[in-house]
């Protein structure tokens, strides 16, 4: 076995973690041969509930798990980590506003920020689930000036999924004949998928997809069709999406996907630098790497539409 | 891609299939080279439940997904199936004494058995994880003749992990570094798990188990102390041992492991033929081959204890 790394997991009892936990120390992200040093962040390490997953790990008998710590402790969570994935964040409650949300985050994101800021390798590669994702990602990284700017991402990967997932059905083919979509912008109901470059079976096939609008509205509200459908939000399908986000940061990929990071110097697609925004990425030697692909000029009012929402987000959230 | 395998899943929308599904499809049982035809078999296929996680299912935009299938129908299900998982089985309800949740379980296994038996493959591969899973896959053998007696198995596997689990807790070490440990008899808490065989880094370590009995006890009982902790049952841990049973089964394994099997001819443990008991096994070429280790005097007792307990539950279960 190949000596461990160090990944911390914040809200670990929760369900996308219950889904993305187990698959994880099974060696699907970083390989069977890589030992892996689990760390379960929570604020209640002691919780019966958390207990009852630490003992479920126990119970796998993972080749790959190295050792597996819960604590409540962010400072020795965050020291030597070499992946983190926040799934933790406080959900919207019953009467909560939209803005009484993005600043209760912003607390929970500005304080792990600061402690990554403090201990954590500049290095260390950071995924956040939590929603709202992307603001989250960018009050971290606003308080973790130390860390590498584009190791702190948030998922956008679900959306790029749900994207391939609509096409391979609109298409009647297997999700692997399909390539070349991305997504832009937020992980809200403001993305924007972006299918110009789309190819089937390596043919360009864009000028076939008659329903463009209605697909990429379904794609933006899958969200809330589950919660319809299931009673509760989609778990399996966010942890997968969170795994292939760190399988390929870490094993890297040649193909077109889609990561949320934040935003470069250079202007592209006119997003402002530092937003934390879902671009169309490869993943080479453990980086991501931009692709500056064309859009249709018909995007541009979309985009600014996501844009402008991230930058409302962002106020909202410094506004105390 | 290779060509699809049909694998079907029954009670796909319970917690130990969400669990399980997607692993499964990400490659990481049958390949990340295989395509997967996928059926899943359910008494309500259009509940909004079942179809919230098919849209999840889509939503992974799996490479490995070829097709996907909710259906009630068990002949258009089990036709030409390579892989069939029985995660289905009626739970214990309240005031539901043990005979009446065999004998339930009776009708559906029989049913389905009768089934696989008139249009099933005769090498079709079947893993009974719905309790109690070892009776179960009696009756369902006991009706499907014509499939191969060795390809209907049940899940022992929880079992033999939830040892080596405790043995790596026990010394402080990766699972990785525990081998030769098994168990025999039912998936139930007269279930016998048995250690003199066991390595530690290679090295018998027997003698150096103080505290068999305890560890023992621990891991019988473990599935109640989970549903204590979590206040569900161990959803994401049975399905990681499925899955693991699965990936030895289809890739095989030199490692001493764990599955139920219809107990051979020859006077195995004087297990009688034919019950469904959970032996130490390797797996060659897609077939488990038992392998007869000797066992302490002191276990025999135990042994008869869990002969006993199958024979009484297959005369429960026979008894109309």
């Amino acid at each position: 076995m190949k000596y461990p790394i160090r990944v911390v997991i914040s809200g670990p009892s929760g369900n996308i973690a219950y889904s993305a936990l187990f698959s994880l120390l099974s060696g699907d992200v970083f390989g069977k041969d890589r030992l892996i040093d689990l760390v379960m962040l929570c604020s209640c390490p002691n919780s019966s509930q958390l207990q009852g997953v630490d003992m479920e790990i126990v119970d796998c008998a993972f080749p790959c798990l190295s050792s597996h710590l819960c604590t409540s402790d962010q400072h020795l969570a965050f020291a030597n980590a070499d992946y983190v994935i926040l799934f933790g964040a406080l959900p919207r409650g019953p009467g909560m506003e939209r803005k009484d949300l993005l600043l209760k985050n912003k607390d929970i994101f500005e304080q792990q920020g600061k402690v990554l800021n403090e201990v954590g390798k500049p290095s260390v590669r950071v995924l956040v689930v939590g929603n709202p994702a992307n603001t989250n990602a960018y009050i971290l990284q606003q308080n973790a000036p130390n860390i590498q700017k584009n190791h702190i991402t948030a998922l956008s990967r679900l959306d790029h999924n749900r994207s391939i997932g609509q096409l391979a059905q609109y298409f009647n083919v297997s999700p692997s004949e399909i390539q070349n979509v991305f997504v832009l912008g937020n992980h809200s109901n403001t993305m924007v998928p972006v299918f110009n470059h789309v190819l089937l079976n390596n043919k360009q096939c864009y000028d076939e997809i008659k329903d463009v609008t209605n697909i990429s509205q379904t794609i933006r509200t899958r969200g809330s069709k589950i919660i319809e459908a299931r009673g509760q939000s989609s778990a399996a399908s966010a942890a997968q999406a969170s795994l292939d986000h760190m399988r390929d940061w870490h094993f890297g990929t040649e193909k077109i996907t889609s990561c949320s990071l934040p935003a470069p110097k250079e202007n592209i697609y006119e997003v402002p630098e530092g937003l934390v925004f879902s671009f169309p990425c490869k993943c080479v030697d453990g980086e991501w790497v931009i692709q500056d692909m064309d859009i249709p000029d018909e995007l541009n009012t979309q985009i600014q539409k996501t844009i402008d929402e991230l930058i409302e987000e962002k106020i909202l959230a410094q506004h105390e």
